[in-house]
């Protein structure tokens, strides 16, 4: 005895998304199902219409509705400075917690040739063409601190660098708040080698 | 700035899945939007279906397209025996585990007055009127082994034995193939005060 083809069908289905196996899926499918009947088609129709009208911006890759996204069509956001970053989430930790007031370019992954993920599929002519214009004076690389963050880093920095544009790498130390005796070797390891005259 | 208008929709309504939360949402619609978009219109579809077509079983409440389960559509299953459990993952359980030949009922929760669930939330009326038919012999409980479990199973108990069925609940005690010296202290206590000649 199975469940039925519906019941099936949707835990086959919820294991779309990331993390969600299929026990999760199960119970996912029982709640909704159970007690959440109205939030499931509330879902179901969000999905749809995410799915139907959010594209990435035409110049930097963020999701959007529209041709370019809310920043892109800001005209008061300074196009000389483009923050690189790996994904959208990015963008709005950056957004929320600093005042940086430039453009961003949103990869949406990173170098992992292993993967099948190169240049083209961050996107990269997209960047060259937006340096090709001559508007942009300084690309502040902002990818993650891992091995294919820093190997994309440095791709991009060479890709600016060809277009005369000054390249900068968001600062990585000791974190603020942080106590020295917890914080991993490879941080502090940075933190020193990236020490700064005060 | 924030995420566009349906992007913020669809993290919202992710959060509608159990276990679900801010971070987790949002790592979810990038993943849809970016990697999975023909996923995403599976999910969207099965979720409308399920929520359109499934409903509970007539007399053992679990999830079906039909009026009648497959379970409780079977005349070969046996109709005297009624194994009641808390959720529909615990009948598939029962079924790819045992040998179990009868029907189910399905309480979908346990009693937690606290929470408002109380016996009509239960569906106990619709046990009621199946244990009314008389045919019923024997009312297996397997709800679980917790405070509210066994509330439940008392409760459940009290009502077949008012309808003259005999009453059994499943064995609880060490698990096969568990090291004593590894089952925690109620697990050992209950398989000692539940010991049986052999």
């Amino acid at each position: 005895m199975a469940f039925s083809p519906a019941l099936t069908g949707l835990i086959d289905a919820l294991r779309v998304l990331p993390g969600v196996g299929a026990k999760s899926a199960q119970r996912m499918a029982f709640h909704v199902l159970q007690r959440e009947r109205e939030g499931g088609r509330y879902l179901a129709r969000s999905l749809e219409q995410a799915l139907a009208c959010i594209q990435h911006c035409r110049d930097c890759r963020m999701f959007t509705e529209n041709e370019l996204c809310d920043i892109c069509a800001n005209e008061r956001r300074d196009p000389a400075l483009v923050c690189v970053v790996e994904s959208p989430a990015d963008v709005m930790a950056i957004e929320q917690n600093t005042d940086f007031r430039g453009r961003y370019f949103v990869l949406l992954g990173r170098l992992s040739p292993i993967d099948g993920i190169g240049p083209a599929e961050l996107g990269l002519d997209i960047l060259r063409e937006r340096l090709s214009r001559g508007l942009v004076t300084e690309v502040i690389l902002a990818t993650g601190a891992t091995v294919e963050g820093e190997a994309t880093a440095q791709y991009v920095a060479d890709l600016a660098r060809q277009h005369n544009a000054g390249v900068s790498r968001i600062a990585h130390g000791v974190p603020v708040g942080g106590e020295l005796e917890y914080v991993d070797a490879g941080t502090l390891s940075q933190a020193f080698s990236g020490r700064r005259p005060i």
